[in-house]
């Protein structure tokens, strides 16, 4: 399964690039080295995010052991259709443009919404999905997930000085002074790529995302978290203690309800964990990546 | 800081040694490499434990990297004197054994009642700990701690089938076939060690823990979990989400309150995880104390 290797493997430098399935054209990035059969990591973006809120930090030293893919779903950035608002229908978008691309094994990398993704698409499609990296998300039926109405957050969306990154920037990161210079740090390496940019998202990729988190939330009636039983994958849970937009109880959950999770928390970090903890987190993906499965 | 290097860097061969204080002789195990300046680990030991409980799976590929020593508390195997009923008149022993061999930087790996007495210690004297590795443990004031007598506990405590390590098997791993298979190697792993054993605790010593532990889950009154901001230290907290003597709980608080901790938590595991998942205990443990602190 030879793979094409993209000769800057950064996500300052990447091409976007496009692939049409006769239904819809995905935006997507592809970089890196792919090394010894293992599969791409494919990565699945947060609330709203495009293909440029994906930290360089994170990426690029990941793409030096493996090749990296970022997706944009429907209707995001320069992604043709709709945003759905149910994580199904996300998912479907996800599979379609697996498919696309005729990948028939990937590693998957979630990043809040992108995590309640990865575990969709690994309980529809388990033998495309070797491992899986959860990070500030939640299982289904889970708690404080996404409640932007919530003081502490509502605090910073409805503040006019907060703009572009900066609102993340508080949203992401904890309000102590380390937190804050780690998510100025992160700011400026997503200002980096200067050229070939996708569009912000607007209020109607955050309705449909959130009216998603609200039924995914909710959950299905069923008793809660039985399904994780069913995802055999080795997943690496990993979260902020302080995260506000997804709380870390969730995911106490998911690595008490799967049966192959290891779980990683940090200190003095909230949603953005992994972009605060770069180093630490591109160590321990790496090295949960490249471990013989348990 | 010289410190004696012993040959047989392994808990299955290293010699038991002594070390008198005026007050009292404490037993110990001391070996392993130390590197560029990286204090030794002091590794607490749990409850009724002694120096023969540690598995050398765990204790051994750490001391090629640095200087392990074991301690024996007061009462316990061959260290002479009383068993003591509180967790602060246990830590004066660590302190005063500490003393008498002339250190005065150490790493501690603090297992299950070892990692309360490390906590203690960091408190009581922060400038001799530089990181702690604390695992199966509590906080002060946390819940769910040792109850024997809770029945999924007390039915293995009763089993009079159930003799020697064979009974650390059923407490320390999970009933699935693959947690009690890594159970029975840790069990050999432990009986690996033919001569110069240390004697098995009797109900004294559980005794005297137990008040101990039990003071410990009361908490001293104040609101819970504050000392915890105090303890300025790296640390890495780690334990099996299945945990049934010291609930994962525990180790949750502890990640939320000490400012500087990471979690790490096993699946499929219990009060044993760091034996269960050595390799992998082994590797984090190692990156955590090679780190720069940050």
């Amino acid at each position: 399964m030879a793979t094409p290797i993209q000769a800057e493997a950064s996500n300052i430098t990447a091409p976007t690039q496009f692939v049409a399935t006769g239904v819809e054209t995905y935006a997507y990035r592809r970089f890196g080295r792919g090394s010894g059969g293992a599969p791409p990591l494919l990565c699945l973006q947060h609330f709203t995010g495009t293909l440029d809120f994906w930290d360089p930090a994170v990426t690029d030293p990941i793409a030096r052991g493996r090749e990296v893919i970022l997706f944009e779903n429907a209707g995001v950035g320069r992604s043709s259709g709709e945003v759905p608002d149910t994580m199904a229908g996300m998912a479907a978008h996800v599979l379609a443009f697996i498919a696309a691309l005729g990948l028939t094994h990937v590693d998957v990398l979630g990043f809040s919404l992108g995590g309640v993704l990865a575990q969709v698409i690994a309980l529809e499609r388990p033998s495309l999905v070797r491992k899986m990296l959860l990070v500030g998300t939640a299982p289904e039926g889970g708690e404080d997930i996404m409640h932007l109405e919530k003081p502490e957050l509502k605090r910073i969306l409805d503040d006019p000085q907060l703009q572009g990154f900066q609102r993340l920037v508080k949203l992401f990161f904890t309000a102590s002074e380390s937190s804050q210079a780690a998510g100025q740090a992160y700011a400026q390496r997503l200002a980096a790529r200067r050229q070939d940019r996708e569009s912000v998202s607007g209020p109607k990729v955050a309705g449909a995302q959130l009216a998603a988190f609200r039924a995914w939330e909710r959950g299905d009636g069923g008793e809660r978290f039985t399904k994780l039983r069913e995802i055999r994958q080795p997943c690496l849970v990993v979260n902020g203690v302080l995260d506000q937009m997804i709380s870390v109880r969730n995911s106490y959950a998911l690595a008490e309800h799967l049966p192959r999770a290891m779980l990683l928390t940090y200190p003095d970090a909230g949603h953005g964990s992994l972009f605060q903890y770069h180093d630490s987190f591109v160590r321990q993906a790496s090295l949960f990546l490249g471990e013989t499965p348990r």
